[in-house]
């Protein structure tokens, strides 16, 4: 239940529309929402003002599904990341109404299409094929949360001449979310090119000496475009959640 | 010279109270301008927005004379990262008109009142006084670029009272910059109370497992708090900058 | 053979219960028990005064029926960590006494009711549900061990209002346990809530930066409450037999 | 202001010995006591039952000196860590009423004899000559903190005899402090050696391979010895701190 | 073809048992010997004074079979280490005079009696039950290479009575090998009870923070014990080549 | 003494020009020249065509003065790289015919004008102020092995029209050496405009993340651009050597 | 395309061969052809002068057959790298015009028989028998790009007899690729004998303290020899790019 | 005290020559010694037959002279090692009759020339300048603990031909210490061309990549070289430990 959905059924109240007893009813799963396994922090929305993203490594097929389930009395969309395929398929046996995006692989519970809430675009850049996956979470979560994506791929440091073909795309960017695993270096060229925030994620494409997404992480953090912030390796959701964030500012 | 003196520049050529000739000057020193030790990059003003601002370490005094010289030249403030007492008191023997912080460490040639241009307030939150010089620059740099700074400082995750006593001013804040040392949980838990972006600074300070940063700087990117992300270690001049792009969004 | 049990052999003798040569039978498997694959420190027990606990991994079924089956010549129960259920499956068809906990991955051989003889509460604190199997180890092990535990979970630093609810539960504990993954914040704020002996096991849950739970591990060992102490990743078993014997002090 | 002294208070004005203005104006610091420079969280000795330890490093005389004075305003003594001879003396020269320790590098402000309060004895045992400061900074806080202390030093695993002929004086104690650099075993020795809680202080005392430290550490965690606990590196205050926590149950 | 076997033909020659072309025919191996998958370096019996060993990961079937074979050709023992069961017997399969010991996963083509060459006895050493597969390659290869070895397992150091009850036998051998994961402290231990060189051999036993043997590896390197040297993590072969040169002095 | 002039000093002996016995003189001093410290593999010239060049940290004024020395008296120049000013002062009072390069921290003795033997030009690219004694000393050392150079500096990934600006220079040159710290993203993107090979120096440039020179020097080695290859951090030395030896090709 | 295949196309319309709009048709591919997943960077072959080269893992099947195919219709060849054998069999199922190597694990699509326009030979030396994957990758691109190639195997630093009985081989190549994992120690020998660029590829062969290639990686880079260049862990292709880049010089 | 003076003490009783009451003072130091500030483990000299090794640094100037004064009431000859130039002029002023040696930084107390014990030579060899320091450390510790010692200086793995110029005088002895910085290969190719224990001893000397020594570690721990074992960066004084224990059997 985000800050939206709680100011609209207090004013429903305030209007007489709503009952003050069913108001109270659906409340009454504040400040949190114990599950025989999770202690669902439902209260976070009206924190941060987004919906619960779950995320999906660690949690069996029963857990997703009693959590998507719980938030569904809520009347609460959910979305589930790092679903892969064989679990989204047992979870969307239990609960049909799913959307699964295999490449992000990103599992909805929602309306189809979500209404646009963001001020401006959130452009997300990727460096090369294999991180695709990566920016896909990134746009797909960005999307769901209510913002205007532009999805730039295969863009990569060593053939600057194809970012700067782009720029005019880069630069009508509001946030900007550069996605980039081996030496990292695309979120600094990136930087250089916009006079907006650039989110940075790591990812942990790469062999040998990228120590697992380390050497894009440490080029990031010391990166020489100071527009530039980072989050964890391959943490496309958390860099949707922010430049989402920033986007609503 | 940022966007807005280039605008006002053109404008008043338009207006006709500038000479064609006189702008010609003016604009000639771009797109960059060599002085013997640096090609200072004057149009990453007009591709970002924002003023140079040049870090101290690793340049002579008269290597910071030239640059802040050439920048004054042009109609520039600049503002100097990382001096210490001993280079201002040189650099400033040589141009007088400066501004030093002390704490922050930081040098500033400009109006001594810069104008607000954020929209809204960055909160600067501190854990220790240890933190302090790191926390004192983000703010200083924050200020000098344009915006309103409220510093919250000595308020630790051990003592999370202290923290949820100010919960008030950390809502109210548009970015909120989180400065800690140690093990790094400050970002965590102020994510956690707030539904902004929250920019993590981890500093050197500890010792041992701290690996001088290191042990704070993980633990910031791997934050539970989806709004939270991070820039390089004590690197408080980045975070401002981040945050001032954000708030006059 | 735990302290008690040969004090109380030796108090039979002395009460003319037992004969000498049987208490000699007992007592001779000590100081240690050779079996093919092990020699068993079973004065452990007298010096620690507390039972042989096996840790599973890199034992073979045919080793833990034989450990297991040795102690159970001493009248002593037993413990096993770490067992996944394949294993447990096969342990149990060899010896069908035992009780397997699948989330704990532990098995007992012992009296159902381990009598309570630890002073006062352990808590375990946990912040996820992808850290609860090793909570729930440690719960196990330490009510095996004779304590009362009371399991408190899914509370993390980012909703730490869900963490200040349960903040008498905390205070009543006479040692706590504090299981975290990711940032492994949540030792710093529990520390600073109470005024007991925490103490803090990081687990491998995470990804990218976490580093396997170095980034927990790192930021428990650099944190700044006073009275937290730290064991290894994943170490819920450490973690329970050193809250058990301060418990019994 | 510790729990103790705050129960004492309450009780003087439950007899009628003091007035509940005096009293309120004596409460009236907390539950933080403000400075120009630290915002001390006098609660702590509330909540965790010790009163206020300052870490030195990273401060300045100033700093020193003003929480010194603060905390005498409330009746409390105050202990203040990692104070090199040339800081201390500084200090002393501003509030002679201190006591210095050099090898411990500890500044004491309070009674010279603190009255014991922890049940049993607390062993700090340390393997060679370079290891004594952080021992004795470990023996002089707990101490301080009303804990009766035996000091075994020089005492390392290479000579593993030395060790023995001092086995009743180990498990004679109530807790122990193990401190050591280098490989970083003597905890597992003596943890094999006592059925009582071990707290492992690791040194930074060693070079190459000993990586400043984390060579001990890492032996720590990963003792076989399933009673000992962890600190960070050099950290003698925090093992003390705890120790005391337990002796006091 | 060893030093002794080279020796053992050129006197042959002078007493003229053998022919000198068929002696040549025997040295024209040298100096090295070239299969499709490996120019085998037989020369190296004559410069280091020991038979071929051949490590086997990373080698197909095929390629162990080819140099077990072009070996056989020489005259020459040869023994293949880190041979997974499943290899084993598909090079048994092919040449099935070999004999493959399971624990040590060591598959040894020679004499069922290697005669002994060795000065004195090997004592290898072992902390744990998980250790013991390293432990017996290192008693394997030893015995192969002609030395009479004593095995003693199950000793670690938070059991030091145990180890103390074995100080003789660790006295009679006049080369140690210690084989030890998590903390490695067992060659400290071993190292100051025993005037002879100890060979340390970290495992990759241990979780968390153990690294994968590192811990233990660093804690060797550090050891306070002056009488130790390391090999690699999980290295009882190389353990074992040295120890062997050593009893050969 | 390399190449040229052995062949050169041949060519005399050959046309009668020298003596027999001056020219064995000469070559006596091969293969190698002791000096009471260190034994100079003057050989080293013949077998890779360059003359020595002396790395000056770690010895002592004496040391370089007598290798120094040495060389003089086989008609060879010499190079001493890592020079510090009081260094060089010192071994220039007692050697003044040495040309010190204070940005570099190069020390000279031999011709003033070094004829150019290389095929084309090498270029030395460098991202910031900071790095250019690394990118000097590669210029320096490339000059003086005979190779024409242009140096292009201040030219970093975050404003790449400055670098784009340049890509003629860029293109022209032969080999290229791309010295970068801080992320050392800069030889990615040199690599992409350049059909030449390209030798990446990460730098020691740079703070926190940047661990002393790693991150570059790992973002490097993972560079997408696969015309890079690597050398250690700060080491322009060697990429002028290797860059040399291709120009000769 | 490269660029002798693009001077050849105008050369063919300068002579009235071809037809300015076929040759339009042809450049239009320029300076990006975009695939559904891949932007490829045709005018890398411009600006680099070499073929695409396609990195295998991370791509899907149905991807690597969409890239060789979009290259076909521009007649160029394509060379795809770490290609595991079940994938070529599927990729030559869909594209049965390929050559498969299976050691090098390299998938070739072009003649059977490429010209040579290297000007001199590129020796690739291998330590040992498990690091022969990638030097077989590394001579089977070298030769693809145009190289004659010697392979010269199995001359470990430990047996360096066999590695100067080959001294003449590699004093003849024009450019050396030395491949090694352990302790990576062949370049510094190899560098020492030649006077000709050395890149040295680290394999991660190895196991326990060679930490996955890092060891024989950071021994490359402090090579003591001062004509060696380093690339990533098991880039064969990149050193073997390189090396075709300096041979064509 | 060492096994040697023991011996000869209890047969000067034997013989009458001693009286038992003199031979029990001079035993009662036994089995340690206990100074002010350290434990001194006098037994080790019976235990592992050789004389006590004062580690210098991390010691005062006093409590040096107060352990080599001890160590002179038993008759024992003592040797303190890594001592600089002004500790060591301190301690001589207060004990005169020391010998100090500058380059291997060790203070002597004992007889000029000590008689050979050793069967054998060791070697010591050492691959640059820069490591004669730990190269003389172990020389001089070897000496002084009774062997004939070759010091071979300057051979490294990058001219090989200087180290095959010294073969002869490598395999004539019968144990070998190597030092080395940098990449550390020099083990590795002296273990080969010897059928001896090579005790390698990695070096600090390096930069950058060389991780302070660890890059020297980790490649002489994966040497492929059979017969080396490794000790800690910098360690002189133990390999030369090892080295006489070993030629000593």
């Amino acid at each position: 239940m985000n800050r939206d959905r709680i100011l609209e059924l207090l004013r429903s109240v305030e209007r007489g529309d709503v009952d003050a007893n069913d108001a109270f009813e659906k409340l009454a799963h504040y400040p949190f929402l114990d599950t025989p396994h999770a202690r669902l922090d439902t209260h976070r929305g009206l924190r941060q003002g987004q919906a619960e993203v779950i995320f999906g490594p660690g949690k069996t097929v029963a857990q997703i599904v009693e959590i998507v389930a719980a938030l569904a009395t809520t009347g609460e969309p959910a979305l589930v990341t790092r679903v892969e395929p064989d679990i989204a398929d047992q979870v969307l046996a239990e609960l049909p109404a799913g959307d699964y995006d295999a490449v992000a692989r990103v599992l909805w519970y929602g309306p189809a299409e979500v209404s646009i809430t963001g001020k401006g675009t959130i452009a997300v850049v990727t460096a090369g094929t294999a991180d695709l996956p990566v920016a896909a979470e990134a746009a797909a979560v960005a999307r769901r949360l209510g913002n205007k994506v532009e999805l730039l791929q295969d863009v990569g440091v060593a053939g600057v001449h194809r970012l700067l073909a782009s720029v005019e795309l880069l630069r009508a960017a509001r946030v900007l979310i550069v996605v980039a695993g081996m030496e990292g270096a695309l979120p600094s060229v990136v930087g250089g090119l916009v006079d907006k925030p650039v989110i940075a994620v790591p990812t942990s494409v790469g062999y040998g000496a990228s120590l697992g997404g380390l050497a894009a992480l440490l080029g990031m953090l010391t990166s020489c475009a100071s527009n530039v912030t980072v989050v964890n390796i391959d943490n496309g959701f958390g860099a949707a959640n922010v430049a989402s964030l920033i986007n609503r500012l």
